[in-house]
């Protein structure tokens, strides 16, 4: 474990910023039918996702080039997307390719940024990066979601703070204690950690020790009950700039549960993300009972979720208030996930240090 | 057409100030019955707008000499004004003519601005900029308010950008792809663009092409029917700091309407407007019908207007995430428009330039 | 009254912090029970008060030493305070007692901040300066509040202004023109002014000039009745940073009302306070009659503070708008009590001067 413990880099880590040349999910594919355009955002950057007539997806910076009206209020005519404004019209390179009231003989102007895309999983994925990059990054494998198995639940939430509040939150699970009311009393057991290239993985084992807890958290085998034969593990693991808990028996290959996330910055700062997230479950043995389940499993990990949201966000306001990050860390998972963070992300932009 | 291709000015436009010495509507006649009080705002400044017990119009500072407090919240006695905090007396010159509690040899201390005001078609209009040009300034001319043909129709709306995003917006009729949804497909043609000391004006006619459309746009003569017999033009004319729209048969002495309107800064950076508008409509020739065709007319202006609020909302929007303007503009009328503008306003204040 | 008139220091007022070499009033007794926590504000620092399972009260500051979550959130353990997201333990001196998951040899980090903490007159007071000057500063004196003649009604309000409007809007009781609809027309007369060491004191009696008034007026015998035999007399001090209004019987030795009030920065700018106030009143000598016009008493209250908080709230406005000070201050009273807070208080933040 002594490769958790090298000194921390003296960068403010709740001013790096995300690296963009990664896969990010922008959208569900079932919010934009054929024809349609939505507005999204990624570190302050608006862009607008269209899906053509002919159904392909392209999406380009959401700010017209005459007047910077948003591209996503506009029209999509077949396959290009036409301003809502001017009605200047572009194709899925962000080149404009005609304004309606301009000569013959304008030259037209030049057109906006295009980000590359791609679909699967149900989700849209944009690459806010170096495009010529994008080929070269694989998508995140979210197989899982797409086996008969499994039943997926989709999650997206605005949480006001910087996408590392969340990593540290989840990889740390003595905060289980912010969950007592909806969990009981449980002691978390760390049982190993583990750093590679671009990851950071944390295993723990649940011991219930009493205490009144949500329905949910016997569906979701957080927190063992004694009487169980299986020893489930939970995995968390934040492989940049994802992250993944996995609730699996010891002896057993697929997990019973494994939640894929990622914390999308939303503004310039990137004090502000869109927690974006998959819980894929494993159906019981007894056909239909998923969906019997589903909804009592959708309240409880709301209610997780809405404790997670407000200690983060105290985080930040604290770190706000403050003018800086006054952690005094000293757990060695959360020691390498802020190092991961670190030296994968950007380094904050001149002049917003402290 | 070569004076309007003249290079711009290097200025930031949306930093222009709007000259002060003109007059500008702040309040309508009938808002401020006799004895009453009612603060306004020009570009920062607060105003209050007092009419005295014999109706005599004045206006002030809107602030106590003594502690700040807005005057606004007075009360009139007579022909003078008093505050509501500590009843400290004001005459029509801001000069304080008593304070309760002083003692009789207290020298008054010096009191608040006053500002010119004139009431004239319904309105009361004050000159925020030196006084001493306020004589030789004439107001601008409403004379169809005050006709018998004519019907007006009051707009006062708080909008979100830089009065120079109205005055664009309203010259380059090519907008009106954004009314699609209420005007059916319309194809403007330009006829004629001319421009002169203080002035620029746009002549347009329209071609419907078919599309529903709303039944306000047949009223207004818009996007004139295949069938008409009229040849109907649109003249849009910025004569600065005030506005126009018109529209009159080719062969027509009496327009069938016009829109009289200004953008009253609201703030100090000048990134709110109030947008102030006289819309006089010739009476059809059955007697009565205005009044029957009166709400359909104000639903559709007003439904107009909502389109225009946003795109120039999303323009200001869009300009402050930059830091700057980045409007690629190709068209000759906007071109001439943000010149005048530029030229007329008052040069950014030092230190808010980028 | 010479001494009343010497210049005013050149400090801008509005930037003076509050001392907080003082004990000041942060909750009220009967809201925070047995193991029970409660978070407080004093400009800008979160303060989190604690009741132990013993009764105790002790107070620290609101962020956690690990990750700076609120341990106002937290949970009351016995005598100590844990913290709500990864259950840190404190004691009442802010030093961590146990870190659960951390092993045996690992140093405990330190602590946080605590503060000197009173509980009296069913008040919580709390002291936010140099703890070791705490002993020597006694608490106020609200005996009055404890005594079976009288019976106390408590406030608590934020005012988004610096306390120093508050202490001068109460000293200059020519703001009874605010009041006017209330109490109607009165005239103040000022009897008499002095100032000591740390105090400033002024004497009114109020003529009655007619106009309806408020029922809740007399009951507190602002502006005595014409009728009156007792020659009322209310005298408002600020002895530093109290402040106090008292209505007594020119020969009385037991005044009808007290007011005792402090005003409580909330921000670190300390342009927000909570205005806390203790109302002292009389009974009347038929038994039981107070309960029935507590209800009166406490609208007429509440109505003239919302006309206060209304004019002090637009000072303050008046105040950022302008970037200063400009007032123009006559009346001595006023003057002396500005000098009081000025050379009381502590100078501006280096660097927060316009």
């Amino acid at each position: 474990m002594n490769q958790l413990e090298k000194p921390r880099t003296a960068v403010d880590l709740r001013k790096v910023r995300i690296n963009p040349n990664f896969w990010y999910p922008l959208a569900w594919s079932h919010e934009i039918g054929r024809g349609k355009v939505r507005g999204a955002v990624f570190a302050g950057e608006p862009i607008a996702i269209v899906r053509t007539q002919s159904g392909k997806v392209f999406a380009l910076e959401d700010r017209c080039a005459h007047r910077q009206f948003p591209l996503s209020l506009g029209v999509v005519c077949g396959e290009h997307l036409q301003c809502g404004y001017h009605a200047w019209r572009y194709d899925e390179h962000g080149q404009i390719t005609s304004i309606p009231y301009a000569g013959r003989d304008t030259a037209l102007p030049p057109g906006v940024r295009f980000y590359p895309c791609r679909e699967a999983y149900g989700t849209i994925f944009v690459f806010p990066g170096d495009p010529n990059l994008a080929e070269r990054v694989p998508l995140p494998d979210l197989s899982l979601r797409d086996s008969p198995d499994y039943k997926p639940m989709y999650f997206s939430r605005q949480v006001n703070c910087h996408y590392s509040f969340m990593h540290e939150n989840l990889m740390d699970m003595n905060h289980q204690f912010l969950h007592r009311r909806l969990m009981g009393r449980v002691k978390p057991e760390l049982l190993n950690t583990s750093t590679g290239d671009g990851w950071v993985e944390a295993k723990y084992h649940f011991h219930h020790l009493g205490g009144r807890r949500h329905f949910g958290s016997d569906l979701l085998s957080i927190g063992g009950d004694s009487s169980e034969k299986t020893y489930d593990i939970m995995t968390i693991r934040t492989e940049y700039p994802y992250q993944t808990l996995t609730i699996a028996g010891a002896d057993s290959d697929s997990p019973s549960v494994r939640l894929w996330s990622v914390y999308v910055p939303k503004d310039h700062a990137q004090r502000t993300n869109q927690s974006v997230g998959i819980l894929m479950v494993r159906k019981p043995r007894i056909p239909g009972l998923i969906y019997l389940l589903w909804p009592l499993l959708r309240h409880f990990t709301e209610s997780v979720f809405a404790e997670d949201r407000m200690a983060v966000e105290a985080e930040q306001r604290a770190y706000d208030e403050l003018g800086g990050d006054r952690n005094y860390e000293v757990y060695p998972v959360t020691l390498a996930v802020r190092e991961l963070l670190a030296t994968r992300g950007l380094a904050p932009k001149p002049g917003s240090e402290v």
